[in-house]
């Protein structure tokens, strides 16, 4: 995908929201967890009981329920590893849902991997071709070895984690004596080996008056922000101080999207929460 | 498992190896390769065919070769992600030949995982639950929020990437103005949150000249040391630098000793690799 297409589904839906598909079992309503021990359910050819099933079943939901009022899904690998050896089964078959019934999204891998040339290369062929994912999180503390084989697939991106929404981000991110912090070095050095078209960086939103310096010297490459939501950022101080002409943010919400009812109406309530976060307009 | 447990294998076998299973197919031996194509082999009651089958074959008979010759095997989880969706079951299944066949192996899970605190726990029971590792690498580019969950598994290790061997490490690693480089920094936060029964650091072989300055500071963490071999660093200078009184150090080779011949003998080739690599005294 690129950016143009990106920006005209922003545009179409008004929205700069990204729903992260972090599926914990022993969060879902409790009639969908449940399920898990009524037998098997049928997705991309493979069926699925158990535990997967209900996950499977959730993210349908979840998936159809908000698709108006988002652009981009990002499943955290970490959610679906830790289902056991179908996990990355379920994810896989997620994407394929997502493809099949909503082509128009934007479909983001949360895995923050980060290895050596020879490694990097395996994890994006994993990524980019045994699934079909638009882009994938990285860690950049290996330094751009770590990103260079994922910036050879046209119209896939890598997003380098910057500035993240978590507590500890400021053990080194902030980092600082006479030199720019840590974060600003890894955005300006994997801006000299990458473009708009192949490159995001992630900012967390529980620092918004970072992003207004971010866009001083970064103003082109979208910035998928995290930390909306459960982690307590406003997603319109981030808008306000981050977006650009092309929309340029992805502002993810996950928690407070998936889990907003316990009830039936779980989905709806989930779409309702959707179409209030991250208005663009 | 303790450090002692692990000092006494090091004692015993008289090395300080550990063996990267970065399985590769399309590096092994062609009559290795040609298997893919002949059925199915078992293994821990499944069934494997097709590459997986080759990646076992292969697996079985290198851990089996080399398994005198040392104290720990480090699969890179990237190489098998990228076998597809069977990847994951490969990989469990090596870790349960490698326990039930040589017991006294200390088994890490080369993920440079790094994620906030929720998506942490999902890591650390994916990999101390649900496959049966006794560490996991780490990247710390998030914080300290980052490898605490991971802490919680008594006998279980955190292993913390402070200095990588690749040449892009410069990038941030290195990184100083009036301040201790970014690797020192890291090494000091993660020590003030850890012992050295639960969290170990990885510094790379081609910065031998770092071990000395690191020991200064963090004498009795062990370190796995990679860039040993195919990365060019010296095993012995990483020992002589790096020692302490319980050995204290992991010397990784992975592509030295998995290629170290192309022919029927590989197994045979890659144990002789193994014995003349990283001896303790």
């Amino acid at each position: 995908m690129t950016t143009d297409i990106l920006y005209s589904q922003i545009c179409a839906k008004n929205t700069l929201l990204c729903v992260g598909l972090d599926t914990d079992f022993d969060k879902l309503p409790p009639h969908i967890q449940s399920r898990s021990a009524r037998g098997e359910v049928a997705l991309n050819g493979f069926l699925f009981g158990g535990k997967p099933r209900s996950i499977i079943d959730f993210n349908k939901a979840i998936i159809d329920a908000t698709a108006p009022y988002c652009v981009a899904f990002k499943p955290n690998v970490a959610f679906y590893e830790s289902l056991g050896l179908e996990g990355m089964r379920v994810l896989d078959c997620t994407v394929g849902y997502i493809r099949e019934h909503h082509p128009e999204m934007f479909i983001i891998a949360d895995a923050k991997r980060g290895d050596i040339g020879n490694t990097a290369k395996m994890y994006a062929r994993t990524y980019f071709e045994l699934m079909d994912f638009d882009a994938v999180t990285l860690s950049p503390y290996m330094g751009t070895d770590t990103v260079l084989p994922f910036l050879e697939y046209p119209g896939k991106f890598a997003i380098v984690v910057a500035l993240s929404s978590n507590p500890s981000a400021a053990d080194f991110q902030l980092s600082s004596a006479g030199e720019p912090p840590l974060y600003r070095r890894v955005i300006e050095r994997m801006m000299t080996v990458s473009t708009p078209e192949n490159m995001m960086f992630v900012v967390g939103a529980t620092r918004a008056d970072h992003l207004r310096e971010i866009r001083s010297f970064c103003p082109d490459h979208f910035l998928l922000v995290p930390g909306v939501g459960a982690q307590g950022g406003s997603a319109q101080e981030v808008i306000e101080a981050g977006k650009n002409a092309k929309g340029g943010l992805l502002i993810n919400s996950s928690r407070g999207v998936l889990y907003a009812s316990q009830g039936e109406d779980f989905a709806k309530a989930a779409a309702d929460v959707a179409a209030a976060t991250a208005r663009y307009r």
